[in-house]
């Protein structure tokens, strides 16, 4: 039988017993965020449950993949780009991620948006967008002032 | 290719598009809990998230189950037990309920506990206690206490 996993909620979006991680290991396509993991899956719930946190003016990665993510707004407000469509976020927003679906969050200049996101343990790796990709992503001019690669 | 699911965060643990159901179709095992589904789930994440909360001096069921709950604490403070254990809860706590393990959350009698629970979309019912199991989960004076069936 597995243990209770249990991380009591510290100020200022910190969890007990979770550490603040780079987003990703290393790479230019995204600027200020960080990672945490609050949940690691179980083989009862292969999922794993992350908080992101993107700083004043940052952004995640433009990309798709197959898995799908499932997120809610935690802190602050933003924007993304999820296919072509932007919505506006604030806390307490839900919001899936569909298969193979470019996109990218992106924080207010002066204020950071913080989210959950919830992926399948066991999921593919992201692509980035190719040469050709970014000329189509771009072609309309509210993708083109949004979007960063 | 899925669609985006997005459900804007209304005030009061309310969100657009979205209903408010009964906890349980029919029952006297629990009291006081209103549930929304926020996510059905996705072939490619297979799980459902739900919110539910639970109004002062109510308490969800005392059950166990095969599969895993995955439970961030969203609104107000309570308690819950888990397998013996008590953790008093507070916003932002992020805790599971591991496999085949008795729990039940409790609200606070002047004011409600609100949670996200998210589950794997395929998954068993919940067992309820035997008059055994419930003179073994009794024992002791805090579980005799603070449980409900």
């Amino acid at each position: 039988m597995s243990n209770v996993v249990f991380h009591r909620a510290l100020t200022g979006q910190r969890w007990d017993g979770v550490e603040v991680l780079a987003y990703k290991e290393a790479g230019t396509t995204f600027q200020s965020v960080t990672r945490q993991v609050l949940f690691e899956g179980d083989p009862a719930l292969c999922v794993q449950l992350r908080y992101f946190e993107v700083g004043p003016g940052g952004h995640t990665t433009l990309e798709r993949h197959q898995h799908v993510h499932l997120v809610w707004i935690s802190r602050g407000r933003g924007r993304v780009y999820v296919g072509g469509e932007f919505f506006e976020l604030a806390k307490g927003d839900v919001l899936s991620i569909p298969t193979l679906t470019w996109h990218q969050f992106r924080a207010p200049l002066n204020s950071p948006l913080g989210f959950h996101c919830l992926v399948a343990a066991d999921r593919d790796k992201p692509s980035l967008p190719s040469d050709q990709d970014w000329r189509e992503l771009t072609q309309s001019r509210e993708a083109a002032a949004f979007l960063r690669r």
